[in-house]
């Protein structure tokens, strides 16, 4: 791919996140970016294991994240498959990328998996405070790996849209080819 | 609905709009907000006839708008039906309410609308410049209006979270019920 996103402000560190829940219905959330996995273009996303979207993506692997950066008038929409990866991963790679993301998210970030179950209806005694979390404990989370198959790629300021479609040379590689198309 | 966004700086006056294709998948794109409906909580987007959006919005009308206020650190989810008012709908008050959208949007957004078929391969001899636009001609888009029934009111400063669903009170008008959960 040519054109890559570069986050630079606190507005893009940030993209939402469509999916298509098992009632057939798209759902749309703000996540934030924890990085492309390593010497690819795989996106990363800490989530919360019982959050809504693992179970979307379990029943529709299919999502597209739309990432707007609001500096440089370009937008990303990244279409692709998306790979949950929970404790109960067998593939012990996937796992140990778990593990990295979980470390390389700051520890506030972390506690929050540990609070009540995210969407159940609030019980107002409880506090956030009580839970506290061992620096060392290992990944509570999921990780989410978007590999990305298509991407839209539009730019306000130059009024320029360029689609990108991935194909696999003879070797099963992944390519990038790209067509200008009218914005 | 207690809380509704009140849009007061650039970051404010867009969302992502999620929306399910024919082919089984999710699309999701940066759409401007163009008020809501006179006296009710409908929401306008307008858009070009030629758009993909419009065949999956008619393909399937359920829609997700995930709309991050970058300031207050407030999201809302609001998922609901979606009209689509184009210049073939049978309805006279509808066509008046396009009219309106249209008239109420700049001359250069307008114009966009006529320039190359957004989407498809560039011809690059193509200028914009080539296009103009009679101020007072009606309109050429389309107008979206996303008639909500679920909202997803998420606090990040407060860490406050609270769903809105919406019932039907015997006479047939609309009503917000809320409850507190689980951020």
């Amino acid at each position: 791919m040519h054109c890559s996103p570069t986050p630079t402000s606190k507005h893009s560190t940030y993209f939402q996140l469509a999916t298509i829940g098992s009632n057939g219905r798209t759902a749309n959330r703000t996540v934030v970016f924890r990085g492309f996995q390593e010497n690819s273009d795989k996106i990363q996303i800490n989530t919360d294991c019982r959050s809504r979207k693992i179970e979307d993506l379990k029943h529709c692997p299919f999502a597209e994240m739309c990432w707007y950066f609001t500096e440089s008038w370009e937008q990303f929409r990244i279409n692709g498959t998306v790979d949950v990866i929970d404790g109960s991963n067998p593939d012990p790679m996937k796992l140990q990328q778990r593990e990295k993301a979980w470390f390389a998210s700051s520890p506030k970030s972390r506690l929050q998996y540990l609070g009540p179950n995210p969407g159940l209806p609030s019980i107002s005694e409880h506090s956030s405070q009580e839970n506290s979390l061992d620096p060392s404990s290992g990944p509570v989370g999921a990780l989410l790996v978007v590999d990305p198959d298509q991407v839209d790629y539009l730019n306000l300021k130059s009024n320029e849209r360029i689609a990108f479609t991935s194909i696999q040379d003879t070797n099963g590689e992944k390519l990038w080819n790209s067509e200008g198309v009218d914005p």
